[in-house]
């Protein structure tokens, strides 16, 4: 299709986006990426060759969690199932997974991941190329250099789609207050948990706020205020999503911290306990941490200690933090704070009166992102 | 000044932006910055903190090339040099200034710079700091991931800068075709540089091919376009405008080139031959190694094949480079193409009938970017 029918919406085949919407947005991201590896290619082969690297990692996987938030925000806010803006929304909110892109791509390359998505990460993914082509140089400043350029390159694309997606002009100008708060409080929040780790900060308030930035803004809060400021929401209306949305967004970064150490690596698609190698200052660990102090805990203190940013940290090494952190009352911590979290937005969303069908969904979500089962 | 009199032009003092650009952009991007630098203050005082690093970058330096050069392709195209308009045009043409930033940041990164406009570069400084503090973990890892994070940040705020320039909702669409074709391009040609460094290739044409994405398309003739786009130029002067700008915008990397293997560290705010030790594949080096070959030269080609790269060399070693490339003729190729490609740009400019102050403006542009003595 071309960039003009994509842009104008000609030829487009309506769909019911409520139904399927992690299928769609996948879908629109294909759309576009396929005309944008072909302008790669008119550049330079190897262009192409790089960014389709950047579509496998776009395609393969992911929940779609923020596009769902953001079009479920759309619908919330009063935004149409089908027609022209629907097809437009839908776009805009498909780009939101192309900032992820990017900062999953950074965030790995800063982290040293080795798994994503149960594929190597883009640097890993590059650092092999490099060395099984015999290439000059070292294949680890290869990879390096490969995942900042690919990342930023997701970075543009990202805005570059959200710019042709076909939103009218107002309902664009007003996306752009949560899109451009949500960029800014990502890299904050990233930039906070770094030099959380660097300055060993073990307090669960710095856990607290980190997740505020990095997970409840960017992942729940603003996409659904994007969706729903797209749409024309009211006042009333942005109140209610902001309310839920910070709860939701905490909440769901607590069950991701849980599945980073209990979870199974098939769901995750990281090996288990990756978050304990990579030394990640999660609240869970926070609570570890300070609930071993109180208790006097030096063992379980010392291990926590040992085995966060241990990369070498074995199967039975994770095993006994699992056990440390659930006899020291922290899992069950993090299992009532999530629990709070959840029943206090629902109840901001029993209390409004979002018109169906997005109520009914945004409660499915919040199961969905908050469960253990999920 | 409150953002939205930024974004409306009220409040702001009119000032004559053809006279002084580099000091309008400064301004323009201080006045934009501090606002920013107070919003991430909100979320954190730790975030504004490195936010600042960033403004200290963007205001510390450079020669607003790029704004420079839309500047003049607004005005070329028609665009007033006074009133809400041109006060929105600087603003977006000053927004290029922040891709820059970003561009710079993670290219210093990739490259392994230790200097950069007479300071340590980011990743430099940010290592320092964790050295400082004796923070936890490795002082280089922190000095990527804030490198990384504040280059984001940048190309983050380039786009917002951008949308809230106040440009007529017509100027802003027609900007975004260049604007977004000069971030892949530069992006396209940056991955084109590294892959070229790790195959080791040697060829004149690779080193053109990069100049021309890197430093043609996205120093001179985009910004050239975008700003003449934003105008609502026609076709023709869009036509001269882009020739002009391919020539020149080569031209001017030629020079770049020269300048960093003969350029003098007070100017370049580079140490001598700094582009020798990071092994930049120049159409100057590509030139050398060819000429070094076709005259059987073994000597040259080893002292150039080792030098290439090595980051320890000396100055005299740097001296050794440039005697050799100036006797195997490269050094008097890369003048005579630069002579040619001047020509060519100045020939497309006198043809056509651009109004004036655009035209002399263009004409003392080019010989400021392509002069040996500037």
């Amino acid at each position: 299709m071309p960039l003009e029918d994509l842009v104008t919406g000609r030829g487009a085949t309506e769909v019911a986006v409520d139904d399927d919407i992690p299928e769609q947005v996948r879908q629109t991201l294909a759309d576009y990426l396929r005309i944008r590896v072909r302008e790669c290619g008119d550049l330079d082969p190897a262009v192409a060759g790089a960014a389709e690297e950047l579509v496998d990692f776009v395609l393969r996987g992911g929940k779609r969690i923020r596009p769902t938030f953001a079009w479920w925000g759309w619908r919330a806010g009063g935004g149409s199932a089908l027609g022209p803006e629907a097809t437009a929304m839908l776009r805009a909110a498909s780009s939101l997974e192309l900032i992820q892109a990017g900062a999953l791509m950074h965030d790995d390359l800063i982290d040293g991941s080795a798994t994503r998505r149960g594929s190597p990460t883009v640097h890993v993914r590059f650092s092999e190329f490099h060395r099984e082509h015999g290439y000059a140089g070292e294949p680890r400043d290869f990879g390096l250099a490969a995942a900042v350029l690919l990342g930023d390159l997701a970075l543009s694309w990202a805005d570059d789609m959200l710019r042709s997606a076909g939103l009218a002009s107002g309902a664009l100008a007003r996306a752009l207050g949560p899109w451009q708060a949500m960029r800014t409080e990502v890299l904050a929040g990233q930039y906070l948990d770094m030099l959380g780790q660097a300055r060993a900060d073990e307090t669960p308030e710095a856990a607290l706020r980190i997740d505020e930035l990095k997970a409840a803004s960017y992942t729940v809060q603003r996409p659904l205020e994007f969706g729903a400021e797209t749409a024309g929401a009211d006042r009333a209306t942005l109140g209610v999503l902001r309310r839920f949305g910070a709860d939701i967004g905490v909440a769901f970064q607590l069950r991701d911290d849980l599945l980073g150490v209990f979870g199974d690596p098939e769901v995750t698609g990281k090996p288990a306990g990756d978050d304990l190698r990579e030394g990640k200052r999660t609240l869970l660990v926070a609570e570890g941490m300070l609930r071993a102090k109180q208790q006097s805990d030096e063992t379980a203190l010392e291990l926590l200690e040992t085995s966060l940013g241990e990369a070498e940290l074995t199967r039975e090494g994770v095993q006994r933090v699992r056990d440390a952190l659930d006899r020291l009352g922290a899992v069950e911590a993090v299992e009532k704070r999530i629990g709070t979290l959840t029943e206090s937005a629902l109840s901001a969303l029993h209390e409004a009166e979002l018109p169906e069908p997005a109520a009914r969904a945004l409660e499915r979500l919040t199961v969905t992102v908050t469960d253990r089962d999920a």
